[in-house]
């Protein structure tokens, strides 16, 4: 093949939010697959805030992204060429591929995507990582019982949006914190939440009071810093306080900030866990089935915040997830675009 | 009664460490039991970093101390008189009778002790709450099994020494963290722990690496700040921090400091968690037998750190937690030392 495959590498360890000289735009001729082996084209790549980790040198539930290397993300794509028994050209697949156009696969820990389930984007999304992440992290760690008070915060966000909904499903009242008035118009009038808080109107603490008088079961925490903290300060009895993010710290230039009322957790006498999706991959299959259904009845929306441009604005649009500018899930849209 | 009872009540909410004028002595005439009443005079005060807790303003598990009121303390007594039909004079029980040598009480919340199982100071350490924090904190919180590694901050103190012991008889590698040479020096040669830590000689990163190199399994927390912050660097995949305490920070002028490597509890999906004591109550007595019979057994050391003086020094002792410079359990014996 003559193709050439165009990438972003990793040229240097970020401090705070990455900029453009972080990246290197690379263009290398596409390899034909070896044995054992396949090679797909991407068509969408998955955004996701947890990548601004896999940048750093800490150690980490993954290995840094290497100095050089390509820049770890998920990705869908499609079979084009393929040397590896279990899969043909033409499968959809999703999997760590890289920000890249092509990417050669052994096939390990490659899904393949049931197309008639939902469109494409949609694998990244409520029947992807995102909705696993929502779906294991809710109902295994946070545990709600119905009628009981969830809040979650990014709750706009992909996978707050969906955590958010299964609660709502479960019989749960649920708050949602999301920055500015127009999301939280979206979790009220799309979603179903109970109730929306604009952290940017400053009134976190208050409207945390009156929309969860008898206190917090389960928070569901993707943003880290001072919201954590205001939402300990009302955590209810046996409250289950469930991390699954810290958008809010990510590119913090300082050390991060800890939860200062952590005590509330002995006062309460409740529990703080983190968890990885990974962890569930036994039960992957039954918990896309229960968001497919979910999807199907209108009980679960989706929203794909799908940008265009090719990979060529991939180091832009990432920054916009640290921006608070997405809503719903921030996919790149591979192909199409090249020119 | 024309005997005058002496007491220390809370005169203002402390900033930093309790001073002087933050307390106001009185003393009162003794009063008679009402019907449903026993008095006791107290001989011995348990002196407990919690106290601290309860002289702030802040929502806690207990209402805080009231300007003007009795300080709230443990502590151990005789009956001396009484109208209530459960307890009968001579009876030795313990309470929450507050910093005075005489106290009425309606019975709720006393526990009657058999004072053939231990000399009665030690029904205030291992055989009283102070056991019972560290035995059902560590079993039922922090769940260690045989051959896990359990660390164990303020390993000296009344508490943490009884947890790094109950961890050694399950058969757990056992690392306590305490400030000086001659406490370490008592954990190891007195206590059977397994390592010692000087967090006093600064060196709590390499030493933890050392004494807990494939991971802290289980984390008993008595002082927060950047100990804790050090350990959850070391967690283990699953590790469980129990929140006991967090004297380091219980006296400090600005906000307290939350633990900035909290989000090691999703890169290795663990959890920390709370928990009160007093949520057990149903299972002290149960929990009581198996300390006594360690005790007698010779498997479970206590110390107690009694301090003569009378009530006069309350204030001065108090302080000893703070400065660290208690071993064992810090009590102060009440009875014939009155001038």
């Amino acid at each position: 093949m003559s193709e050439l495959n165009p990438q972003w590498r990793l040229a240097a360890r970020p401090t705070g939010l990455p900029k453009p000289s972080d990246w290197e735009y690379v263009e290398e001729p596409v390899r034909e697959p070896a044995e054992g082996q396949f090679l797909l084209g991407l068509e969408y790549l998955s955004l996701d805030p947890a990548m601004r980790g896999w940048m750093n040198e800490a150690r980490s539930y993954v290995p840094p992204v290497a100095i050089g290397e390509v820049m770890r993300a998920g990705g869908l794509g499609r079979v084009i060429a393929s040397k590896h028994p279990d899969f043909t050209p033409g499968e959809l697949v999703t999997g760590m591929f890289g920000v890249q156009r092509y990417a050669l696969s052994d096939g390990r820990g490659v899904a393949k995507v049931d197309e008639t389930l939902a469109p494409a984007p949609v694998h990244l999304s409520v029947l992807g990582m995102t909705g696993l992440t929502a779906y294991f992290g809710l109902l295994e760690v946070g545990r709600p019982e119905p009628g009981q008070t969830v809040v979650v915060s990014g709750a706009a966000g992909a996978v707050g949006s969906v955590v958010g909904q299964i609660a709502r499903i479960k019989g749960c009242r649920t708050v949602g914190i999301a920055g500015g008035r127009e999301k939280c118009a979206w979790l009220l009038d799309e979603l179903g939440f109970d109730a929306a808080i604009d952290y940017k109107a400053g009134e976190v603490r208050a409207e945390l009071r009156r929309h969860a008088p008898d206190g917090v079961d389960v928070y569901f925490d993707n943003v880290g810093g001072e919201i954590l903290d205001e939402v300990l300060r009302r955590i209810a009895r046996h409250a289950r306080v469930v991390i699954c993010g810290a958008i809010s710290q990510y590119n913090a230039e300082q050390a991060p900030r800890g939860p200062a009322n952590y005590m509330q957790l002995r006062v309460e006498r409740a529990s703080m866990a983190g968890f990885l999706v990974f962890d569930y991959a036994e039960r992957y299959p039954e918990a896309i089935a229960q968001l497919a259904l979910w999807r199907s009845n209108g009980e679960l929306r989706s929203r794909e915040d799908v940008v265009h441009g090719g990979i060529e604005v991939f180091p832009e649009v990432f920054l916009r997830l640290f921006r608070g500018e997405n809503v719903g899930k921030l996919i790149l849209q591979l192909d199409g675009e090249r020119s």
